[in-house]
This record gives C-alpha cells, sequence and structure tokens, in this order.
C-alpha cells in the first residue's frame, strides 16, 4: 500500500486531493495520500517545483517523483534527488490547451485582428488576408506539444515547418535539425513558435543573431519558457524586422509591474495560461503512472537527467 | 466557341482576366472573354452584382449567369433573368477564408484575448480558460460554408451544435432543425456563428426574442449577411446577456462613418473580409462550370430561385 507524499502549495491541494483520490481509486489502489508524512515512509510525491520540499535525502525508499508541471528545469539539477522524475504530460488539459493558445494566437497575427479590434480611426480596409496555405509557420521544438500544434495547424491549412535538435518525423510537417537546419526554419518563418524546453542549449536561443534571420514583420510567439528569448535582443528586433510579439512565458513571473513588455505597443502579456495543468486529468495521469509504477512495469513521460528534459 | 461577358467593376477585371484565361485554357476551350460584347451574342455572363447590367433582357441566348459572389440576393429576384444562376463556392478560397475567420475569433473569444491585447492596467489574472470542449459553439447555418466551420471547430475540439431550415447531418455535430431546434441551439450557444443565407424567412432572426435566449455572457460572430441581426436589439443585448459581437457583414458597406457599431466597446467591426472570392481559385470554378455547361453537364452551384440562394 503506496504511501503519496502531496507537495506542493496549499491551493494546489484543495484543487486536487478530490480528483486525485477518484483517480487512484479508479486505478484500483490502496493507497496513503496526504500533504505531511514521515519522509522515510513515502514512496511517491505528487510534486510542484514551488513547493517546500527542497531536499530529497530524507525520502529514503521514494520510487519516483511525479512532477505535476511540464517544465521540469527547477527540480532536474537537484542533487538531492536520485529516484525518477516525470514530467507532466497531460494530453487532455495541457497539450489540448497549448494547441488552442498556439492556433488562436496563430489564427490572430495571420488575420490581422488587432487592427479591428482597436481601430478608432474607423478604417474599412477589405483587403482580404492571405490564406494561411500562403502564410509560412515555423515551430521551435518538436516534443509532444510542438507535434500537437505542428498537427492543428497543418489540418487548418497553414505550411509548418518544424526544428528540434534531433531529426524528427512528423506527418505533413517540413522537419528540420541541426544549426543549418535552424537557418532555414528562420528564414521562411511568417510567424515564430517557441516550444523548446528550457535547457543550457536553448538558453537565448533567440538572441540578436537568430531574430535577424527573421523576413520582414515576423511575428513570434512564445508559450515555451521565458529564457529561450534575449528579452533585450527581442526589444531591439521590434524596432526592425520583428512586427510583433506575444508572449506567454517570462524570466520571471508574474512579469514585473515595472518590464519593459508590459507597455510595448508590439508586445501582447498573456499570463502563463496557454498550457496549465488541469488538476482532473493531470489527477488521472498521474494515477496511471503510480499503477505502472506499482505493477513493476516502466514510468511513462520519464525525464532524462543529462538532457535535462 | 461561347462568348463570354465579364460584367463586374473595372477594377474586378484587373484583378480576374489572367486568372480566367489561364483557366479557361486549362479547359481547353475555345473562346471570347470581354468586358464589352453585342447582348445578342453573350453565351455566359461572369457577374459582379454591383456591374451596370441590371437588365438581362437584351442577352437573348444566355446559357447561364455565373455570380462572383457566394451571396446571389441582390441578383435572384431580378425579373429579366431567366438563365440559369450560379453561386460561387469557392472551396479553396470563399470556404477556406470562411473557416480561417471563424476559427481565429472563436479561439479569440474563447481564450479571452481581448483582455490580453488591451491591457494598460497589466492585469497579470493566471486562471486559465475552459478548454474548448466545455465551450459550446452554435452555427445557424449548415451550407458549405456552415458545415466547413463545424468540421473545423469540431476538430479543434469545440462541441458544435448546428441548426438549419431542414434537418442536416453533419459527423460530430449536433444537428437540429425548425424552431424548437433553434430555440435548444441558441440556449447553449457560447458562441453563436450566424452562416445563414440571406431571404425573407432570415431577415432579422437575430431579434430581441432569439437574442433573450442566449446565456448570459454569449458572444455572436456574424460572418454571414447583415440583414440576419436587428441592429437595434443587438445594441440592447450588449447591455444585457449578451457580452460581444464580432461583426463582418453590415446592412450598408462600408459601414458608414458615424454607425454606433464602431465605437461600442463590445463591438468589433472587420470589413468583410471573413470569405473573400480569391481571383485564383474562383477563375478555376468558373472556367470549370462553363466547361460543363459545354459538354452539356449539369451546372455546379445553382441557385434555387425559389428559395432564393
Amino acid at each position: 500500500m503506496p504511501n503519496i507524499l502531496f507537495a506542493a502549495l496549499t491551493e494546489a491541494w484543495d484543487d486536487y486531493e478530490t480528483h486525485l483520490r477518484s483517480a487512484l481509486d479508479d486505478e484500483d489502489l490502496q493507497y496513503t495520500l496526504a500533504t505531511d508524512l514521515p519522509p522515510a515512509e513515502v514512496d511517491y510525491i505528487v510534486y510542484a517545483p514551488n513547493s517546500t520540499v527542497r531536499d530529497f535525502t530524507p525520502y529514503t525508499r521514494l520510487k519516483a517523483v511525479m512532477n505535476l508541471w511540464a517544465g521540469v528545469e527547477k527540480v532536474v539539477k537537484n542533487p538531492t534527488l536520485a529516484a525518477p522524475l516525470t514530467r507532466m504530460v497531460d494530453d487532455e488539459g495541457l497539450t489540448q490547451g497549448m494547441v488552442e493558445w498556439v492556433t488562436g494566437h496563430t489564427l490572430r497575427h495571420h488575420l490581422g485582428m488587432d487592427a479591428h479590434i482597436v481601430n478608432p480611426e474607423r478604417i474599412w480596409d477589405d483587403t482580404p488576408p492571405p490564406l494561411a496555405k500562403d502564410r509560412p509557420v515555423t515551430i521551435l521544438g518538436l516534443g509532444a506539444l510542438g507535434q500537437a500544434c505542428a498537427r492543428a495547424l497543418t489540418q487548418i491549412g497553414f505550411h509548418v515547418t518544424g526544428w528540434s535538435r534531433s531529426k524528427k518525423d512528423v506527418p505533413g510537417v517540413t522537419c528540420l535539425a541541426g544549426a543549418e537546419g535552424l537557418d532555414a526554419a528562420l528564414t521562411t518563418a511568417q510567424i515564430l513558435i517557441l516550444l523548446l524546453p528550457d535547457t543550457p542549449a536553448t538558453t537565448n536561443l533567440i538572441n540578436a543573431d537568430t531574430l535577424a534571420r527573421l523576413p520582414q514583420g515576423a511575428v513570434i510567439l512564445n508559450p515555451g519558457r521565458g529564457p529561450l528569448i534575449d528579452d533585450e535582443a527581442l526589444l531591439t528586433a521590434l524596432d526592425a524586422n520583428v512586427s510583433h510579439a506575444t508572449l506567454d512565458t517570462f524570466r520571471t513571473e508574474p512579469l514585473p509591474r515595472d518590464h519593459a513588455f508590459w507597455c510595448h505597443r508590439r508586445i501582447t502579456v498573456t499570463p502563463h495560461i496557454a498550457s496549465t495543468t488541469r488538476p482532473d486529468s493531470a489527477a488521472r495521469v498521474i494515477a496511471r503512472n503510480i499503477a505502472r509504477a506499482e505493477r513493476g512495469e516502466t514510468l511513462h513521460h520519464l525525464v532524462d537527467r543529462t538532457a535535462g528534459y
């Protein structure tokens, strides 16, 4: 009978307790689930990186840490963590939310909606936008989220180019990899979507050099991770070839009130809502993984501690 | 060798001539195409309702009138027109454009984008929007455009209810018809999309009575036809249960500068760009139909003159 520690902020416990118990019951598990357990008796930790648990040393019989978030950068380098770590891959909640945000903001910029939403001069310009097939979109990152977004945009009619560290194969998507591939992926990107993980290799990947490769009028969407972008370089590019940036993730969140992004007329700030773990579906993902572990099966969504994601 | 008259504004001729000649050549047709021909020698008229041709009586050997627009309300009641009339059904340009506009603005309202696009108070509210599966959408009208939009929204994850005069069957869509069906279709519509043709039966279908059936906070998208909505009733409903209306079609276009819709904070005006005939694909549709007629086959997209569409 596994003992499961829920280590996250108190509000999260209120959101998750009922869903977790119901999902664990559905897996026919006998278990103890609590926010406080003697460390030496804990088998699994359901973990949010903003919890007070930072030292995993006392958890001597730990079988796994189940991260509640998709991003693991705040826990993956923790030297006290020896047990397997899983990421949240919540197709129903988290991936679907990302697909909706990315599709919505891609279409917003594609259709030029902002000029209609704020139009005090009452300008009636009925030049139609190009069709999606004539609007090349590039997605950097072809993990679970990037692939799902590529599929959704392709279905609508966009020509999607995808770039990833190692070459992927996604039907209907032009897949590129490596440094040369990145160059080609940027050069054609009228809309550039950042869905890379936050690792030492991706920090400031969007910098003065890479921004300069984008075509005139390019739009950037960053629902991925804040550190992917060099903030100062982005501000400079917005005076040059980049026409707009819609950002959902930032180096510091909430974005500080005095940050230059807030009042920039070519930047839209969305408050990290693109991809949010929804308690009901996330609880099912975690319960299924604990049941797998209890049956001696391999865990799903294991983090590669060396790669960092 | 058919004689084809192009009857539309001069600008349209500039847009269309090359595309039409190339599409007619592709059909292996021998033809004469011009903006001025002796009426008694004209076989086909490629027609825009804003052209100067209003009296079809002199066109004594006319085989068909090919309307360049999807809407035929300005020509269908012309008593001098005896020849068959076809509507523009341009899947590639016109239907695809509509799908992009409808999908984009549905996601815009679903995600609550406007609060982020204009956010002078720098409000960071990270409550995520519901997922599309929890946002019921209703489409009034299940013709070519309505069905294509229903399919696209269903693919993204929305639960779509469709309503039409006569019962339709669209996979994955809850199809309703008749007066009772309309009631049910409106009651659940968090986002209501108007894609009905403009006929005596649909004029002012969206009036004080039907608007009152919509749930609190409902959003209306009208990329269909301006007269579907009773403008005054809409303005009243925007002070009650309707939270926003995004309108692409109006009784008078361009929307007059002094119209109340322009400055209303809960109305977005888009300049009739949702569904625009694109010259390249529309020319192919017309050339294919002329080739069918020349081979003695039935015309595609024939207008039912009694129904009015």
